[in-house]
């Protein structure tokens, strides 16, 4: 596997597009596309929000078609809880495309992003549809990725290549979204973040379905930036056949070479999600090992990235790791505390569950000045493993929320 | 029931004093001591995070103690995470205070509330337990307030007196903690928030246990400022029976009486608390109606009142109820979100899931300007209920907790 240069147009037989429709007050990109040259095999994940936004119900009854050719998507708007009103515009936005494209509207998918409770500006959209039909291209990848934008401050797209037999398939894909971020998503039933991935891979629905399955549990559903679960997340994937490579209907050797590139770039782009959270100065990775199974290293993971207070002294460079075992022993799961151990990148800091004199905090004060941060904790409990990803917590991402819709 | 001021000392038969022991850098007081005159029938909750402080951990032996006559809390040290050493410390404060006041060592309870991972400074605390003991006095609830604080601003102390048949009793108290604050307590189970509830009332352990356990449970269980569960906190009730009132020793009328007053005044105590949480500006008050069960109004409330995003907006004065909404569909409780009402004051912003026309969201930021916010949720499944208490988010709470510890 090797990564490339490129996003969700990367692969064959895919183009995208991006513009502005006038949805963000800024007068920023807005809408977008990605559509496919010919019948994809689709997998999808939603968010387990009990409040689902109209885009996530019309995309998750559509997954029940064999096949789709295109995903529009906005910004700027989140069109939840909205009513009626909200989902009969998701629709219009599907069906207006559809007969753009001359495809079925059971092909199409959709998602948005942005304030929950507005009315989504449909004529805006209804009338950039031609222009954003017209001007779908094979490096339109980057619009794309432009496009879907909110608080992000950069763009996140990337692509890579794995030799399947004599094939070459491409996998590539672009996300966006650093608050409201923790997603709990699951395949085929519920996923404000958004993430598109394309292939020219040839595989079956099924199997498409269960590498994205495996995808997600070790990266979307491992980054939080703020506690916060979206009523908006949605991962889709779209696997063209285009590369012409032997069909994966199993899960055989391709399968497994494939799902584990799968699995490189939904890390890669979770960590990028991660790394821009709002107001975020460092990424902070937190990886539980010496778990009895693995749900229990999940938990431990997710409750520590959660942690308010050990993002604030992440912030303050302050290698302060009572707030690490507070947060572990507050995940509500059993384990010995007697015995955990927990490290600031290779340095030990705590030992059986008490702190060690050879402790330098002035040394590993140093860590805390790089961007990246990496907290391992071993609770030597059993053999089970998970990372979580989060970010610092500054003052900017207070500010940004505290006048996110005024 | 009437409020009447006053804090620990003021129920007949207890003295209290606080004083400066050098544990805090600062030089403020930061040791305190509550006293009996005569055997106390006690209660207490602790923690029920894994990590248990040593303090919390010498307290809960000593629970099973049939009375009790003391307690020495100190403030700047949590005395967690400190492994043998720590939990030597805490048996020789105990030790020595017990033999300062003559008493019997298991008659002793303990509390720390400060940084995790240091030394208790046990050399300073004993130099000052004779200067501890002699300042014991019946109006030195003030000063045990005061000492017990850390990044709190104001002290929190309150009482209240009650007839149960011909006597009257007093129910005082004092509590600190502003930060590290979501409590999940359980009697003579484990609970850095400390409470110290005081009663002249007689009361067997019994009753005052089941008192004391549906106090918490609508209180200090339902106040977060940051989700952090602390590895410290403990609630301990003293009840010396001076009042003369006949012994409550089953679920009788004065167990009622008795038990409403000590919720109410826990509930007050536990809205002081989340009103001086760490950066705060604004109480919040989150009531959850319409639920199946209590589990279920419970769970919703604390999710919502642990909403970084919606904590944010409040402290923006931004009535954003999308962020409301969102967070009841994260709490992973069943419910039709197509049935929610969501209202800020008695204003309705949310009616059967989504927005309403006639939402003025200009007249309901007036609202938002007040120092303290009241949200309800009506889920319209059910008739439980439950209330919540947090405060709103703000870069204070970002910049105190990025320098604590340095």
């Amino acid at each position: 596997m090797i990564i490339v240069k490129g996003g969700v147009a990367t692969a064959k037989g895919f183009l995208a597009n991006g513009l502005a429709a006038g949805i963000k007050k800024s007068g920023r990109p807005d809408l977008v596309l990605l559509y496919s040259e010919g019948p994809c095999a689709a997998a999808a994940a939603f968010t387990t929000n009990s409040f689902q936004a109209s885009p996530v119900k019309i995309s998750r009854a559509h997954m029940a078609n064999a096949t789709h050719r295109a995903i529009i998507a906005n910004s700027g708007n989140a069109n939840c809880a909205n009513g009626k009103s909200g989902d009969r515009d998701a629709a219009i936005v599907v069906e207006r495309l559809a007969a753009a494209l001359g495809v079925g509207k059971r092909t199409v998918l959709t998602a948005s992003t942005g304030i929950i409770g507005h009315d989504l500006p449909v004529k805006k959209i209804e009338k950039k549809i031609p222009e954003l039909v017209l001007g779908l291209a094979a490096d339109g990848g980057t619009r794309f990725a432009k496009a879907i934008l909110t608080t992000d401050t950069v763009k996140k797209e990337m692509a890579v290549k794995v030799r399947l037999g004599k094939t070459v398939v491409t996998i590539g894909g672009a996300c966006k979204g650093v608050g409201m971020i923790h997603p709990e998503m699951t395949v085929s039933k519920h996923a404000t973040h958004l993430s598109f991935i394309t292939t020219d891979a040839a595989i079956s629905k099924k199997m498409l379905e269960a590498a994205l399955q495996e995808a997600i549990e070790d990266s979307f559903n491992m980054i939080s930036v703020d506690g916060d679960m979206s009523t908006n997340d949605t991962c889709f994937v779209l696997a063209n056949g285009y590369a012409g490579n032997g069909k994966i209907a199993s899960k055989n050797k391709d399968y497994r070479l494939f799902t584990d590139a799968l699995k490189f770039l939904a890390k890669e782009m979770a960590r990028m999600l991660a790394r821009d959270g709002e107001g975020a100065t460092k990424l902070v990775e937190i990886e539980v090992a010496g778990a009895k199974n693995k749900a229990d290293a999940v938990k431990v993971a997710r409750k520590v990235s959660t942690s308010n207070l050990l993002k604030c002294c992440i912030y303050g460079e302050d290698p302060n790791w009572g707030r690490v075992v507070a947060s572990c022993g507050a995940s509500g799961v059993a384990f010995d505390s007697g015995k955990v151990d927990v490290y600031f990148g290779d340095k030990k800091a705590v030992s059986n569950g008490g702190r060690i004199g050879s402790y330098d905090k002035e040394e590993v004060r140093k860590l805390f000045k790089k961007d990246e941060i990496r907290i391992k904790i071993d609770l030597k409990s059993g053999k089970h493993k998970a990372t979580a990803w989060t970010c610092d917590f500054s003052e900017k991402y207070v500010k940004i929320n505290a006048e996110y819709s005024t």
